[in-house]
C-alpha cells in the first residue's frame, strides 16, 4: 500500500533555525534516523546558508551525508541562492529546496535581493541541476504566500505569477508556506486552488505554522484542494525561543494523527513517532515541545489508516 | 448585519466543573458581563446539579439571575434532569440545555441511568417546558457522539436515533459534542451530515475540545456541514486540572479569529474579547490559559470579517 499523504519533518531545519542552541550532530543524526524508521518518509535535514549567519548548519555536510545512508529516506535541505545549490549537488542530496518570497519587502529583508533576482538565481540553478548526471529534485518555494509580516495580505495574482515563474524555470515541484502563520482556511483554499489550476500535475506541498491555532484547520482546507505533501516538526518545532508558546510548524505527531483517523495513510507508526520526543527534548532541554496526541494519547480503540483500510 | 456563525462561550460550566477553586460569583458575573460586552451572544453561565456534586455551582440561581439581567444576552444551564430543568423554568433561563450520552456506558456512569431512562426524563422536561407561558429554549445534548472513553466509536446510527427522539420529544435544537475530545474532520463530517440530513431546519450546534490538536479543524469540517453554532471556552478552559497541558474547550479566542478572518462574521470584537484574559487569569492564577491569537497578535493588516464584507 502507498502512502496517500507524505508529511515531511522540518525540525532540523526550520525548527532548529530560530534556536540559539547548537545541537550536536550526532543528535541530529540519531533524530533523523529514528524519525525515518518511525515511518516519516522525507526529511528537510539542513539548510545550505553561511555558517556565520545560522552557526545551527555549520555541520550541514555531515549531517547530509549521514542522513543519505538511511534507506529509503527522501533527504532534502534548504538552499537560499545557486551557491546553496552547489553544495547540495556536491554531496548529493536528493532534494533541493529553494525559496523565495511573493512578498519582495520580505524577499529584501530575508535575502537582501528583488523578487525578480532571486527567480533569475533560480533559472541559474535549475539549469545547473538539470545539467547533472543524477541530479535532485528542485523544489520552488513561495515564502510569505499566504501573508507577509511587513506588507499583510499578499495578492494571490502574484502567487500565481511566482508559482507559474517557477514551474517555467524548472522546478519539479512547488511548496507554498505560510511563512508568518498569518494563514486561515478560507485563503488557503483561494490560493491553493489558483496555484493548483496553473501548474497541473506537478505537485504542491503545504507548509503551515500554528501560530494562531489555525495550522491543522489549514492542513485540512489543502488537503481537501487535493495537497498530498506537507511540512511538519517533532513537538512542533520552532518558532521564537523569546515567546513562550509561539510555536513553530504543525506539530508532527498531531497532523499524523489528525491524518490516520481520518483514515488516511501516512506511513507513520504513532507510537514510534511519540517515543522519538524524549530524544529531542534531550538535546533542547530549554525548549517546550508542543503536541496535543502527547498529552493525551491515543483515543480507546483507535486503529491507524492502514490497519484500518484493511479491515 | 446578522452574525453568521455564533460562538457561545461553555467555560463558566464545562471549564469550571473540571477545576476545583471555587470561582467567586462576582467574578463569574464580571467574566459573563464583558464578554457579552464582546460580541458573544450566547453564554452556557452555569449547571444545575445539586451542589454537594459540583460546588463550583453552588452559586447556579445568583449567577442566572445576574446573567439576565444582561441585554440581549442569550442566557443558557445545563441540566442533567428535570429536576435540574426546574431549577431553570423557576429561574427564567433563556436555554435549557440538557445532555444524555449516545454511549450506554457513558451514560451509566455520568448519570447513573440508561439512556432509555434519559430519554424518557427528556420527555418529561419537555412537557413541563412546553406547559409554559413564556417557555425557554430547549436543546437536547448528545455527548459521546463523537467517540467514547468507555466504549472506543460509537456508531453514527445510534447518534442518528437518538437525534431524532429527542427531537420527536420535542428539541428545539441539538448540540452533538466531542466530549472526550476523540473528533476527527471525516468523523465530524459523517456524523453532522448524517444528523443533519434527518432533523431538517433544525439547529444543530458542535462543542468540540481540543484534547489532540484538532479542535479547529473540527470545526471547519462541521462549518463546511453547515453547522453554524459552536462551543469554545476563553483561554481554553477545561481539561483535566491534573493534567498539564489537556485544554479543554476549543480556544474562544482563536475560533473567533479563525473565523474572522475567513470573513465569517461572528459579531465578536477580537480585542475586546482578548482584553478579558486576565480577569480569567486573575481568578484563576494557577490554570494556564491557552490559545495562539492571545500570544501571537492579529496580523498585520487584519481586517475583522464586519469590515471585510462592508468594504
Amino acid at each position: 500500500m502507498t502512502r496517500e499523504v507524505t508529511l515531511r519533518e522540518v525540525g532540523l531545519r526550520d525548527g532548529l533555525q530560530s534556536i540559539a542552541t547548537f545541537v550536536p550532530t550526532a543528535d541530529k543524526l540519531a533524530w533523523i534516523r529514528q524519525e525515518a524508521a518511525a515511518g516519516v518518509a522525507e526529511i528537510e535535514v539542513t539548510s545550505y546558508v553561511p555558517p556565520k549567519l545560522l552557526p545551527q548548519f555549520v555541520d550541514a555536510a555531515e549531517v547530509t551525508l549521514g542522513a543519505l545512508q538511511i534507506p529509503d529516506l527522501m533527504v532534502a535541505a534548504l538552499v537560499p541562492n545557486t551557491r546553496g545549490a552547489q553544495r547540495g549537488l556536491e554531496l548529493g542530496v536528493h532534494k533541493i529546496n529553494f525559496v523565495m518570497s511573493v512578498s519582495e519587502t520580505h524577499n529584501m529583508k530575508n535575502v537582501r535581493r528583488s523578487r525578480e533576482d532571486s527567480l533569475a538565481d533560480f533559472r541559474t540553478m535549475a539549469q545547473l541541476v538539470r545539467e547533472q548526471a543524477s541530479r535532485p529534485i528542485l523544489c520552488g518555494g513561495l515564502a510569505t504566500a499566504l501573508g507577509c509580516s511587513y506588507e499583510g495580505d499578499v495578492p494571490v495574482d502574484d502567487v500565481v505569477r511566482y508559482a507559474v515563474a517557477l514551474v517555467e524555470a524548472g522546478a519539479d515541484e512547488l511548496i507554498v508556506p505560510d511563512t508568518v502563520g498569518y494563514a486561515n482556511p478560507a485563503l488557503v483554499r483561494r490560493v491553493f486552488k489558483a496555484v493548483l489550476a496553473e501548474v497541473g500535475d506537478l505537485p504542491v506541498a503545504a507548509h503551515f505554522h500554528d501560530t494562531r491555532g489555525t495550522g491543522l484547520a489549514n492542513l485540512l482546507a489543502a488537503l481537501d484542494c487535493g495537497v498530498r505533501a506537507f511540512d511538519a516538526s517533532l513537538g512542533g518545532l520552532g518558532g521564537c525561543p523569546f515567546a513562550p508558546g509561539a510555536t513553530g510548524n504543525i506539530v508532527m505527531e498531531d497532523a499524523a494523527y489528525m491524518l490516520e483517523s481520518m483514515g488516511v495513510d501516512t506511513g507513520i507508526d504513532l507510537d514510534a513517532l511519540l517515543a522519538l520526543r524524549p530524544l529531542l527534548q534531550a538535546a533542547l532541554p530549554d525548549v517546550t515541545l508542543y503536541g496535543g496526541l502527547a498529552r493525551a494519547g491515543l483515543p480507546r480503540g483507535f486503529v491507524a489508516a492502514r490497519a484500518a483500510l484493511a479491515a
